[in-house]
């Protein structure tokens, strides 16, 4: 399968929570954070979803030298949401009003996946012909959701967004030729509330105890659920594909955290020079993490030819999901 | 586009709200709340999101012929959530965990219109190879989020679900041929907060005032919304198919209310007999409407040869979907 990356954008906001506030706020020696986890900082932005999309959006609209009025899907592939009704992607579509353009919005989720799974949608589209110039946008604001007496999650998450347009190899404004060299996703529910935000929804709309209306991980149990079920995942991706995990230039994992990231490399067995680790400077920004790093990754290589990249990650769900793609500047 | 169903089936919870109750509650003489909104009864269900889902999908799977096991993909299409995180369709997975089948897990949300994009996304799946038997399901469960003090909403939303197997042309087992005519989604943002809930996402996490943590819809200014955008919208779907209303045999329209239906019809100029029309039974049942009624007619009709079919409806965001099928039984 053929598609074209035509530009995109990262945005990281200006509000700064460095891991040294975080040891103070649980006692610890200064640098204790930042050594179990790997980050230094993480960004948070506080005016919702669909404004830090935005910021994303017209990043990645300059890069493509493209005008709003060109796209005709918007995809919001992001693990949180603005509001609970309507989809975040209409509320991010309303920032554009002035462009008198309107097109079809809808979010797919599948928590820090949320990115690969549109990517998913986006090519399927592209090769069935639904649509030409789709804009994946991923964005993840607010930190209400975080438990401030839990060390894991208040010392990992933060807030970013970041946008693709994806379009034809007929596209003249296109980038990069991207062929799809392999793609898998796939959940084990047995893991399902290993990551979660229990209350809040249809289960237990208004909770008694405001714990659960904050997001909540077992480490433990998601590195257990990496161990058993990663190798196996990426060997049966690499051999649809006929690639050796040599011929991969770049990793591109979810920034989870830095304990899980090298666990999850040397699993994998990827070197240190394939992975392109930012997790220092962002923390886990959830579904903006894979198409941040990503989008990194292309500004940073001036000469991106016949590169081969591995998106990869794991999400909540629990699921993995991997695109390996074979990335070509025009 | 080609695809095949292979089979489908709806459920409607136990737990029964008459609209006489709706009368007593805001003082109404008997018989006022389903004048005006068309609605006898609706249907309630207090286990989550993911359970209702269930019933659905061992009906369609029945209906099928078909194992969990045959499944490649499922999609949970619904317009609202069980927990915040992970995705309803993981959760739905984990009820289905003595299978020993994982399977690829996210959620599409399009809010009532959730189903109709999630067949937009099945059948590229399905066109561009990347998944053969794929199961769409929406679900609605809950009645949390309907203020007890507003008639609209507590008078017009209701619980069900529904669920459609999709597949390829090959699959032996499939029910109905299905041709894609033509298929239309668009949104409208400038009617984005004219059906909401504000507060629960990243915009207003805990809000101080219960009351936006409810639904809440302005469906006077719904109803101009479609007066201005629906026939357009009908014409060019229409035209692109090279189709004339009167050749569709079935409209299969969200049941958003009574009196919203009557007026879409009326702008649209279907006649009465193409309209299927069980609003009284089932009130709204959100992103479940759609697929339940289709199910509906599916079940109904013995003969399906050659019959058109156009699901149509508009959502919150505010977005109009509509996909035009010829639809044959082998």
């Amino acid at each position: 399968m053929k598609f074209t990356i035509v530009g995109s954008g990262r945005y990281l906001p200006e509000r700064v929570i460095l891991s040294t506030e975080i040891d103070q706020r649980f006692g610890l020696k200064a640098g204790e954070t930042q050594r179990r986890t790997g980050i230094a900082k993480r960004h948070f932005y506080d005016e919702g979803t669909s404004k830090l999309a935005k910021k994303a959006i017209i990043i990645a609209l300059k890069d493509a030298q493209m005008s709003y009025q060109e796209l005709d899907l918007l995809i919001c592939a992001s693990g949180t949401f603005e509001q609970p009704i309507p989809c975040t992607a209409s509320l991010i579509a309303e920032h554009f009003l002035e462009e008198k353009h309107p097109i079809p919005c809808f979010d797919v989720n599948a928590t820090c996946l949320s990115f690969i799974s549109a990517c998913e949608v986006a090519q399927a589209f592209i090769a069935s012909g639904n649509y030409k110039n789709i804009l994946v946008v991923s964005a993840e604001a607010g930190d209400d959701a975080l438990d401030p007496n839990e060390f894991e999650s208040s010392a990992l998450i933060g807030n970013a967004s970041a946008a693709f347009i994806f379009s034809t190899e007929e596209q003249p404004k296109a980038k990069y030729d991207v062929e799809l060299l392999g793609a898998k996703f796939m959940t084990y529910p047995e893991y399902a509330h290993s990551a979660e935000i229990k209350a809040g929804g249809s289960a237990d709309f208004i909770p008694e105890n405001m714990q659960d209306r904050y997001f909540h991980m077992d480490g433990f149990e998601l590195i257990k659920a990496m161990r058993r079920k990663l190798p196996e995942f990426l060997s049966s991706l690499l051999s649809d594909a006929k690639i050796g995990i040599e011929e991969i230039d770049f990793l591109v994992p979810h920034q989870a955290s830095g304990p899980g990231m090298k666990i999850a490399a040397r699993l994998a067995k990827f070197s240190k020079e394939q992975m392109v680790d930012i997790i220092e400077e962002t923390g886990n920004t959830i579904a903006a993490s894979i198409p941040f790093t990503f989008d990194y990754l292309l500004k940073q290589e001036e000469n991106f030819q016949e590169k081969v990249v591995l998106l990869l990650g794991t999400g909540a769900g629990m699921s993995i999901g991997g695109q390996l793609l074979r990335i070509n500047r025009r």
